[in-house]
């Protein structure tokens, strides 16, 4: 019997096993099966909390994908995963230390119940996003259909272009989104933020995630947006995302500086399982 | 605190609540925040096991769809139902009486562990299905974009309409599905079934249903393809329904005979809520 948690940061949802006190072997058909929201528990992603290998980490942490592939990072898994290891008395520190395939996370419970995110430096050269273009700007330009787009990019671990938009609301997410994710411009495709500013600490933001189309909630997008933002001289940190599924706070104090970004995890429910 | 069970037939999902030993008293918004498949534990149907009213009934079972409101009949749910409380120790008989809105439901299990369900005596009068046709016939057509289809019809308690299909992997269900459940011929609109014959006893069969678009197992829609396709000569009972999310075995011996269908349910996961 696996015991396991339900969680969500902002509607992104995980199921959560503690693997410090628990074994948790799942084949990658395993994997598929609980994720299936029909047929085993749902959700976009498998967390699993294991002891640590390096001596100054508190835990090891893998994140698996619903098709069952290993994946690097998940910036609204990392705060469920901060929430986990707290309700389940597994690390009472208020700075977590957690190494993953991608190298060491660094989250912080705050005081007001937030957790907040390390979500490393953004790079802002072409072939670092990576993007085709002459040379590094703050506004690109890509033809799409019969329209010129404006957009601003950087790679916050993965690719990012961010669109203004009047009103996010009515954003052409659904059209203009697949067009740019796969343009020729992103030869590694890219995510294709929409943003609307509200004012120079406040946008709304819906972003259509590469591979995945539009979610409730992207957080590195979330960040890009606000980095973009800054960068273009439209923005002021602290920067307010919302997005469908709710708001992150995202922090950045300039080129060079890693980006903060913080929000809400959600515990669900308990389950227990027969494999 | 809030026990629950989550369960599936053929890939129809529900949360399955012990109202017996337990309160459970869910608003609507409460019981849409349960059958969020991000936010919540996520479902097609919410089912409550109830203590029975009448005397000579084993339970009351009240049934609830996602958007909250309260529904009358599930087959998928009601094999559920059974599994749930054998498991659960409520009811070891193996014929079990239960109370809905709609009226007693008698579940049976078999030694082979699928369960059956009588799904009520099929009505083939136009008035009753409802279909707008003159008289009775095994074959109506109805004419949608450029063609004419030719189905046969029947009630199940709700409107189906059962076409013909040589292959049910290239049935235009998403194309003539829509055309036809809101066709000017059902009154009430209708559940379309694209049937591909086997053999007598063994049909394929997919399920535009009536407000939900394809699902992946139509219990209601399984006994309404094997039921036309006996009226219509093509078909003898016992009849295995293949559907997209497995296989469901209808038995019906004819005009005035309730249609029985057996399957299996299948318990995922048992879970704990604080709400």
């Amino acid at each position: 019997m696996l015991r396991f948690t339900k969680m969500h940061g902002l509607g992104n949802d995980f199921v959560v096993f503690d693997a410090v006190n628990q074994t948790v072997a799942l084949t990658p058909d395993q994997l598929r099966q609980l994720a299936d929201r029909h047929f085993g528990i749902g959700c976009d992603q498998i967390l699993l909390v294991q002891a640590p290998i390096q001596p100054d980490a508190h835990f090891h942490y893998r994140i698996f994908n619903a098709d069952g592939s290993e994946v690097s990072q998940c910036g609204n898994g990392a705060r469920c995963f901060a929430r986990f290891v707290r309700e389940k008395g597994l690390c009472l520190e208020d700075e977590i230390r957690v190494d993953t395939r991608a190298g060491r996370l660094l989250l912080r419970h705050r005081p007001d119940g937030q957790i907040t995110v390390d979500m490393g430096v953004p790079r802002f050269a072409p072939a670092d996003i990576p993007l085709k273009a002459e040379q590094e700007s703050v506004h690109y330009t890509a033809a799409a259909g019969s329209a010129i787009h404006r957009f601003g990019a950087v790679s916050m671990g993965n690719p990012h272009a961010v669109l203004p938009t009047d009103d996010v609301d009515t954003a052409p997410v659904d059209t203009v989104g697949p067009l740019l994710e796969s343009h020729a411009s992103f030869p590694e495709r890219a995510n294709i933020g929409f943003m609307q500013k509200i004012d120079a600490h406040h946008i709304r933001l819906r972003v259509y995630e590469r591979g995945s189309g539009e979610t409730l909630a992207c957080g590195s997008g979330a960040c890009a947006a606000a980095v973009v933002g800054i960068e273009q001289g439209l923005l002021q940190t602290p920067v307010r995302v919302d997005l469908p599924g709710g708001s992150l706070y995202i922090e950045w104090q300039g080129r060079g500086a890693p980006v903060l970004m913080s929000g809400p995890a959600t515990t669900v429910f308990e389950g227990t399982l027969e494999l």
